[in-house]
């Protein structure tokens, strides 16, 4: 809204209010490029069908060309009462290029136009978070290939529950970033149909050829329904929908940032890079990027939320509600690409205190769910049974004021006659976590051996 | 929430108020089936690898399948006291066959057992929902062949802007759901790997082989980290978003059936089946159906947000508030496959009016695009001086108080001297829809050419 | 998101990471007069109480209305290494006033400075849009007035049920719009607590008054907590709450506008100064308009619903999360703005069809429950008889092909022998709406009353 | 849904998706004690009014409230086919007193019937939970008083900022549900019209007594439009807007429950009452009831998002879409009122360890702010020149490994001369937390004055 609206309303005309409400152009002036891609094909292929002279698409690519330089540049001037994009380009392309200008809009219709523009749009920044996603996962395999053995608990409800490594924590998101890479991609691969030359929502009788311009925007073919072409958004309801589990997995991973940053955890550190202090409280490492990145989730679903609302029970085809489409993807990208980048710089900057971690691994009793699995694997009891006497062991424990490791055999065997010395191969944190090697567990050979598989899978 | 808890709060126990609050048997007693399957593959493994006796396994899963038997029958007791589905089956488990049941349990928890039920539910959702969309759109495809060639006004803004074919209008929906069919394959493809056995949330040292559970279960392979396994819900997010964009196109269709049944638009006639009418007031057809198809896209999407919402900021691993994941994704999938049966019956069941329709796509000087693009196409005109033209005699039509084809030569020659006769061949409707042959286009041609395609593909 | 950040990013350093981030001036600037205003107060108070000199306030408050003037000119530079618009304010006033500067931020921080200029932000807006929701019930209250006897069909799932008045259905938008009002002035009067002098969090040593601040912005009372006076936004959550609750309502009347433009009801017409047309096709009347209206209430929703995600599970008390609290609120409220304001406008501007509606409002046998109340109340009838015996009526009716007023009296006796000559008198739609007279029913003498009581009660 | 249309939904019928769709009978049986108590009333002026025979009143009243008694014993059969509770009663009411039952319906419609039924139930819930956040407030206010001295770190960003008091921590929380009462009892107030009596929707020409059935169930008035009074659900909505925000609230104490309870910080002890261990790891405290509080919020503002969205863009009046209003206002409603029994509960039931909350307050230099403003107090440095000196001492301090008030006063000195012994006096917890006697601030005799003054508040 501009501010000489916000002001005084009362008085606004209503030719005022129609232009302050429907004007596109202060948002989708983003999709320029996309619009003069799009329009470039479309001159070509008119041009090779006949429908135009070759000369007139020379000069109209010409003078797209131009413009493109004039908007990179920051030389172009928008004008609200050209209202969108699309007219602002081609009102400029006949101050330059004069009557010819006037055959661009043939075979086609705003309505083709702007889903293309969108979608490659769409499609672009897809590309580029799929990359984003890939460097992160990068960042998140080199610290998990360094803690592939660094000892830290694995927390349920927040309470430590068993020991697991630094290198294991971290590559449980490099597979969540994986799988939204794949719904990055089956999105990318889903939208990419040309809606181009649906027209305004009924084919044309022009003879054009929508597969050569589907081709030459690097489209994998042509929409197969001119009505469905110009009318649905669901490409990027789906684009929102995995870029909020994106945003949710980097929430996760932000949070526990903010947890491991306090004092009293102190397991991570990050650097003046990504968090800010006090200039009387040195101690203090406010960690703002982190915070952000949990906070942004919210916008991004709140996103995704109001794309679906616009969309939800409008009629075919063209609405003009399908025009508040753009800034909610726009809004949702620009701060997921950010919060990727962030995260990615975290996962870099952040220095684990590998002795608190230590530490905190191995306070509470942590082996005793070793301890349980011994007495079933080894003496053969029922996991029930082997809980029951695990418990009063640790109750032992507890009364001596000492970890699992310091009941004497004695005491245990009191418990439990089976129990022999070998009992204590089990119950140190490292052999806890050197144990765990079913697949996926957190020994750390598995941990190297998945960073391994990762990183040759990357390429 | 139970009756008895409402009426009367403020004295209740501690206990009473906690066991309300935890207790999900309520509601996660929908995974029995699920729970029970994943528990008999896990003894069979466990009996296949030496981690049991056979005899217990066989026992185990003898009793299992008795546990099924009971509870498909209704004749199996929930206790809230036992909480969740686990343990009542595991405790009912333990009546039926006693020591042997406390052997299930080994080399796996709550947290796996729970991933892996609530995972093979969603993907037997996913399927149930992919079938259906595949019914719908044979619907769809029976009555858009039917009506290739019915011709009726194409919309934008709810206002009349080129003919098309209702045929054509169907399949725009045939593509919608086709797509949607895809986002659920990917889910249910991307989902398709096993947490069973990553136990807590570390793996175990028990020598499982999740390579054979995950194959007995249907997946494709076991989860690779053990965290990520128990700790994440990103599957169940991902099907809710493709729900939610089905909901969104079964909304679109509702809304038009809703305005299609007034009495002012009267396109189609639902029968007594799908709608509800008045005693008194015969000709008064409510239809409900499409009503509430309509509104439960906003139940859906709720769920869908509710969901993103709860496991946005949660620190690894499992957290209790991952309890909320099943109600909401029941909820939604239970609506949308409600939501799915209906629209099927209503697109089999409602009548179109070809008279009304036809009426319809004739008036509002719905060809004069066709006008233009004859000025185009035959005359040569620049699309911007053609569109002047058109205008002029659009604006002769009116005045005269006839239809475009109604207008004389003369009075046409007199707006461009180089109009000809062979101008009213491209002046009525069914002119105009046949000669949207480009790809995609309205041509009950390409209509019936895309319906022969998507039969072709569904087999 | 700057532009220079989002085309290379993967050569970003960290600190151009985090500042991109972390800056909120590129959107709190909008606050500068609310941040001014605070500020002034505070010097005041500050010297009040002798805790700065005069003379340093005076300088503060003179520098702070030079800057004050500058931004409102256009003339102020605002810098994002500066981060928001505190710290631009202050530093320059520095550049300005010099030393006495340093002496402005004594006694509290940025956390109680920013919730006071968002309090005045939000307050001012609730009262813009309080003012905006006034003038468009006075708008709603003239074409009441103006179609207090206007008969049309009174619609249940847009089919025709019972007639009403066009002036009965506006009034009903008035009663929404009275109580949205409400609404948004018991946010402004929940939020009207001062947080200034609350400090970091813990309050301050400072023997401020927090009484004087508070009257001198207006509010109510200083906040009585500090921690939730710098951790709480339950403020701006009602005031979304608020917004979502008008945008559902101008939603509504936006889909009637759009329904009743079309060719098919054609109840009314919007002029060119709230729709859009074709240059080809005169008789298109896109309401643009109504359906950019209806389409942001998805958007309104969105804000909300992002700012109740951001706020959820937020410890005490700032957490940088925060930050993202203004977007949302600034993009709501703009856009409610506008909403309410095209939507006055289109009161103002829609043209009725008189004609067609009471052609509408007369088909259908509309009156049929007229006819069975007057057998319940003057036959004496039960209602469940009355409604039997009345479709036989309007069976006789519809295979005669007239309206129930046509129904010879001889052959309704012939279904009721107790009906009289009398009965003809509540046949019509102008004796249905007549008669109903009860509080709230349609009548044209109620409308006019509640137009009257309305009126006078807006003053 | 039911179960038998889940598993072979290929062979439903039409008749039998559109009952399962449309019945509602499944979850507004919840309304039948409001349904009733809206009957008896409607009958009772009918006959006051001289609508219906007295002796047919007398019947209806004594045949309902027979069935209110088979409802509440659990007597009384559902029956699906009659659709929903209106004909569930009715019908039976027939049974039971003949044909007197079918009077009972006059000058009513299922529309205005099932708006008021639907009223008075979210006016008994608001009720309820206002008694609820009473409840929690005392719980609260007992807290806070007895640690009205208890220094604890006072948080930003999770970062120890300034001391503050366990007590005022609690205060901050009654302010906010004092808040969220304010809204409840708003949402009451303006809900309380009644819209008995609007029948259908146009009203209705039987002479009935509005005022009086508005009297009778408690209402302010009835509602003066009604067309407005069946077709809009702002009162749910808002309702569940305020709801949201309590949830809001309640997730943000969760969280702290959650991070206070773990071992890192360990600030508090949850009995077994409100936390959930294991056998094996007495250690162990999850907090599963803050947990489930937390996740909660989720899903109510999922309802809160999913009432929008059906209510967005309907037309006037009645739709069907309407039906979907109630669920979401059940389940969020039950799951709020749960979330603020378990709170209540676990505020009464946590146990603060104070001697880690003082420890806690003390370190990192917590009261290098009070240095920093006892310089600018005492010594007049400006603000910012104060921090600079601060920053020095601190970084002696750091230098030393000891806490400021370990700091010689020779060093002190030194990097400011007029420095004084009294600086001691500011730089311990205790000294800190009692200098803030800001109104608002944390100083144990505000925290109880502010304590006294709720409690009066409350009564």
């Amino acid at each position: 809204m501009s501010n000489r609206m916000w002001g005084g309303r009362f008085s606004t005309s209503p030719a005022a209010i129609m232009e302050e409400i429907n004007a596109s152009i202060d948002f989708d002036r983003k999709l320029y490029a996309q619009d003069i891609r799009g329009s470039k094909a479309h001159a070509a292929m008119l041009a090779d069908k006949g429908i135009i002279a070759p000369d007139d698409a020379a000069k109209i690519i010409e003078g797209l060309d131009a413009i493109k330089t004039e908007i990179d540049g920051g030389r172009f001037t928008f004008t609200r009462a050209l209202e969108d994009i699309h007219m602002n380009v081609e009102s400029r392309l006949k101050d330059l290029i004069g009557a010819a200008a006037g055959r661009l809009h043939t075979a086609r219709s705003r309505n083709d136009q702007v889903a293309t523009d969108f979608k490659l749009w769409v499609r672009d920044t897809l590309d580029h978070v799929d990359r984003q996603l890939e460097d992160l996962m990068r960042a998140l395999l080199d610290r998990a290939g360094e803690h592939a053995a660094t000892v830290m608990p694995g927390f349920t409800h927040l309470q430590s529950a068993q020991p697991v490594t630094l290198g294991h924590h971290l590559m449980a998101y490099v597979e969540m970033f994986a799988r939204d890479r794949g719904r990055v991609q089956d999105a990318r691969r889903r939208l990419n149909e040309c809606p181009l030359g649906a027209a305004a929502l009924a084919g044309t009788s022009f003879p054009i050829d929508r597969h050569a311009t589907a081709a030459a925007l690097g489209f994998d073919r042509p929409t197969a329904n001119s009505l469905d072409a110009v009318s649905d958004r669901d490409f990027a309801l789906e684009a929102l929908g995995a870029a909020s589990i994106v945003a949710i997995h980097l929430s996760r991973f932000a949070e526990e940032i903010v947890i491991w940053s306090t004092a009293q955890f102190a397991f991570v550190r990050l650097s003046d890079a990504f968090s800010t202090g006090s200039s009387i409280m040195p101690q203090k490492r406010n960690p703002d990027a982190a915070e952000l990145v949990r906070a942004k989730a919210g916008r991004i679903i709140g996103d995704l939320n109001g794309l679906l609302i616009v969309m939800k029970g409008l009629p075919l085809a063209y609405q003009k509600d399908m025009q508040e489409d753009k800034e909610q993807v726009f809004d949702a990208f620009e701060n997921l690409s950010l919060c990727i980048e962030a995260t990615t710089g975290m996962v870099r900057d952040m220095k684990p205190d590998v002795d608190r971690l230590a530490a905190a691994a191995g306070s509470g009793y942590a082996t005793a769910t070793d301890l349980a699995d011994w007495l079933v694997r080894v003496l053969g009891l029922p996991f029930r049974e082997a809980h029951h006497v695990t418990g009063r062991i640790v109750a032992i424990a507890s009364e001596r004021g000492v970890e699992l490791s310091a009941v004497p055999l004695s005491e245990m065997k009191a418990v439990h006659a089976g129990i022999t010395e070998a009992v204590y191969g089990v119950l140190t944190v490292d052999a806890s976590v050197r144990s765990r090697v079913s697949y996926g567990g957190t020994a750390p050979d598995n941990v190297r051996a998945q960073v391994a598989r990762w990183i040759a899978a990357l390429g």
